[in-house]
């Protein structure tokens, strides 16, 4: 199978996905479930937002939650570029794809491209935020999953193959894909860090977002994650997991916070920065795939998804992604 | 609500859930998932009959395997009573219940007793094994689950309060119990080694062996038994969890057999010595009481049970249990 | 060797350790150490005491910590006895032997029994506390280590079999013993709630207590609270560990509290139940006794200890215990 | 303080430590220790030489152990380049340097490129190994400290600035640095592949290999590392720790290899990808730096390391560094 191909002589490095702004309507609340059960920590917020950032993280934020009366939305996703010159560069790498960059103020960043990708995604990309300290060392500050930096962003997209390819001409590298058979891509990994992901396109209506992830030190906080979720009335936000993944091989546990949105944590994943590392595949339609052991996640976890920001999303599912619990259980002895 | 009061005036002691007996169709296959997933150890074993025990206990056998070819059933469920002597009051005592114990003679056991209870539950005391080196600190041989020991039994019984009563006369002391009001018990969980159960009674139709549990060292351990059910090929044998408990508030994991007999890992559980401690109550009604976080068990869990070996069983289930995963979906958003 | 016999026959049970009362010198800062580090848990205090238990603990109080101007002692180690009659009966016993046991009232204790062993050591039993709520699942106010609930007690005494013949005569159990020959005993390991120990008897002047031991729910927690510790000023009070012990097999460390108490936490034990358990020997000229792997304690470990208040301690160190780190590092390459 | 600056206009790529090559004695020997201890796994051998990797490397190897008559030494450590032609510029730049770069077959690396830094160290650089199927489910075969993946090389260089400019001017950047005052560098821990190192500097006599360090899975995995080095007879050998790094913050344990060489094995490191990551500055005065808590390393830890084959050292210990273990305990209370 031919998969899109990985430009690898960009003027520019994106290093990694960054940051995520989520529209979220009590913020007080949203900080109770960031804070308590992911184990985020507060590095700025007044009545209206708040910017948050995991225990390890340097960076001034990587989860930003903000007001908002209109329906719990995603409002855009971030991605950090080396340097202020090399944002300069990218900039006119989109505008030579006819995309649409723009240059703005946001608080508590650099200098800041926005663009929307070419089916509607709101990406910004900054090479700088103020730092601050790392609370790596802050054990007694750690609370529940003790979430220690965002990992990924996943997305649902209708054309998974032709949006992988306008990653791919960023010099995104595909770690790991699943389709079931020769032409048809039902998921991406892709990635720029060194590890299998940064951004995953699944097939679906989109552009939509799914989940954000972050990581969590071991398999105990990832459980403590759980047991605080349900000490503090979140026990039913627990959606799919814990559990093994198939892809990325990952630890991991889904919940939906007090507006709906996903939010992942996992134990870490391995390292690929070699050139000979080759995209692994993964057959849609083998039952280990989206399940080495356990029972598949239920129908919620693979059809609902927050909305972009004024993004009407367009597609549907085609129907060869793994299978729903719902239709497991009754296709069940 | 008025319990079943245990007798604290008895003239033995029986000290715990000790082993159990299971029919199975083809040994070398059950000793893989025993050994590589659970993690126990062979202490003796010939072509039809193979006796393991966990890697702390100094006992010859807290599981024994043994080849059928009638349906895979449960033989037998024992208990150690602390002395000979004691075993004999015992004798004595379940006589003067009208039942029929029987002096019997066991390989790898010291005197034994057999008895059926009150509806039938074929039961074995014993006061003695030949006693096997400790493998505790053979780390090297630890594998999947490493299961440390034998815990506790669940049965599935047509008359939980009815049946709670025999064990409460033999010296049992509730530590928990499931009750919908004030009339009728769910669910008792019954121990005698000072933590929260040696056997637990479930309203259904039985009697019939639900499970048995053994101690997993962590939750390093529980992800571990997963991991390798799931790459050896036993990966949807996986019937519920990893999860948290209500009663007895352990991690756990539930996995099926290859002859379909549920075995549970979990982490230690609670202290339970004192004359203070009263019984804790759970509202069947109460979907925490299930369920701390997550998703409920599946159907199969609430309803699937082992066969006692040559025991028909009696009743149906009253439905005051907790909703079984396909109905929560099902009524779910 | 002949080991003291343990008295099967007593009309009461001891159940188990059960609490220590330790004199100190500033209440708040024992109680910054006791909740944030050891992650004990508060039931009731005031200006001049404190009772604290353990997350699963349904006593009130396991640790009782008082401000004393005199020199940082221990006051008084306590155990449970089953019921209130087994209490009178116990007292009648101790007479019988030549000790003055005392009713004495104490506070959230029911009636309690005082009496000094042959030694000199403070006893202190009871049979009921009033009942707390078990704070097992209250996941979201674990602290450090997460101290579960108290296990034992360690003691020096200058005389190792005169005393443990004291012990066994009130039931107690030998699971393990250190000796370098057949006749001297080095130490005692003695239980009576079914794992390796309540207390342990070394060899030193005394009586002196060397350390209380709380578990801790895993090697995650273990090593939180070292890091907790490093975190909040307690670094150089981790005395030993983490490592692995030789008898009794638990993962360790040991802390001096900010009077210089010395405080274990450990991962959980071995059940041991059965009357066909031996006692284990450990040659304690065998290096591996004291150190699986790693470095062997520093001396400190081996020969401080807290007074109990208003003992004074006699007898010496007979120098047949394991090698310290100082005399380790001397004698290596 | 003035470091050494990263020189960021580089043509070539070094992505990341790759591998090193130890001499051993009794290859048996060896290979029992890493595979059973530190838990990797064996990609080819025969007689006089195994090739290893660690369970999530699809690399062919990160540890080569070759049998040799001489004095066990490290024969050379390995760096990856992202391309061949990227070689081939990293070949030209370093012969503008003045150095001997030399092209040389290897076995199962591609096109390899062997040069020795301006103090002897012997690098070797390559693009590609044969892939392997990365092991990381592969569960069932996990064993000891499961080791993951080379990490990084720690060596003893006599002046720490002087080197630490040679590798800046490869594009290292430095994520930590130790230091008494403003002038002098005791420790530089220098960084490609995006987490705190791949080749650390200690002032020293040297150059020496001080040990390579693969990470393990969690605080589990590192504590079972020592217990089956407990169990298989390598207890002694466990020379420091299991404790917490000041700089890098990881939970590490060090042990010796049957020759003597050092690994470390870790739990994961923080990320460190973006511009604007300042270098940490230690003070090596602070007692807290070499040790959060517990007890400092004994001195063999400070002033033994593995030669390079061949070369000579020179320089001698400035005595800037942490205290170690024999001193802070004489200097005790």
């Amino acid at each position: 199978m031919a998969l899109p191909e990985t430009d690898y002589g960009l003027p520019f490095n994106i290093t990694r996905a960054s940051h995520v702004e989520l529209l979220v309507t009590d913020l007080e609340r949203s900080l109770r479930f960031y804070t308590e059960v992911t184990g985020l920590t507060v590095t700025a917020s007044d009545d209206t937002v708040a910017f948050l950032r995991g225990m390890e993280e340097s960076c001034h934020h990587s989860l930003v939650l903000r007001v908002s009366s209109a329906t719990p939305s995603c409002a855009r996703i971030g991605f950090r570029v080396f340097t202020d010159d090399e944002l300069e560069r990218l900039a006119a790498h989109l505008e030579g794809q006819g995309l649409e960059p723009a240059w703005v103020e946001r608080p508590h960043q650099g200098r800041t491209l926005h663009v929307s990708d070419p089916i509607g995604v709101p990406l910004e990309f900054c090479a700088r935020m103020p730092v601050q300290p790392r609370l790596l060392t802050h054990f007694h500050s750690y609370r529940g999953g003790a979430g220690l930096r965002l990992d990924h962003f996943q997305l649902h997209v209708p054309d998974v193959r032709a949006l992988c390819g306008f990653y791919t001409g960023l010099g995104f590298r595909i770690s790991e894909y699943v389709t079931p058979d020769d032409d048809v891509l039902v998921a991406v990994f892709l990635q720029r860090k060194g590890n299998p992901h940064d951004i995953v396109l699944f097939e679906g209506p989109g552009p939509r977002f799914h989940h954000v992830a972050f990581v969590t030190p071991d398999v105990h906080r990832l459980s403590l994650a759980c047991d605080v979720a349900g000490e503090l009335g979140y026990g039913t936000q627990v959606e799919r997991g814990p559990g093994r993944h198939g892809p990325g091989h990952a630890l991991y546990v889904y919940m939906r916070d007090p507006d709906g949105h996903r939010v992942e944590l996992f134990t870490t994943h391995y390292q690929t920065l070699d050139v000979d590392d080759v995209p692994v595949r993964w057959d849609a339609r083998d039952p280990g795939f989206g399940m080495p052991w356990g029972l598949p996640a239920q129908r919620s976890w693979h059809v609902q998804a927050s909305l972009f920001a004024g993004v009407e999303p367009s597609g549907s599912f085609a129907g060869s992604g793994p299978v729903a619990l719902e239709d497991y259980l009754a296709g069940g002895p």
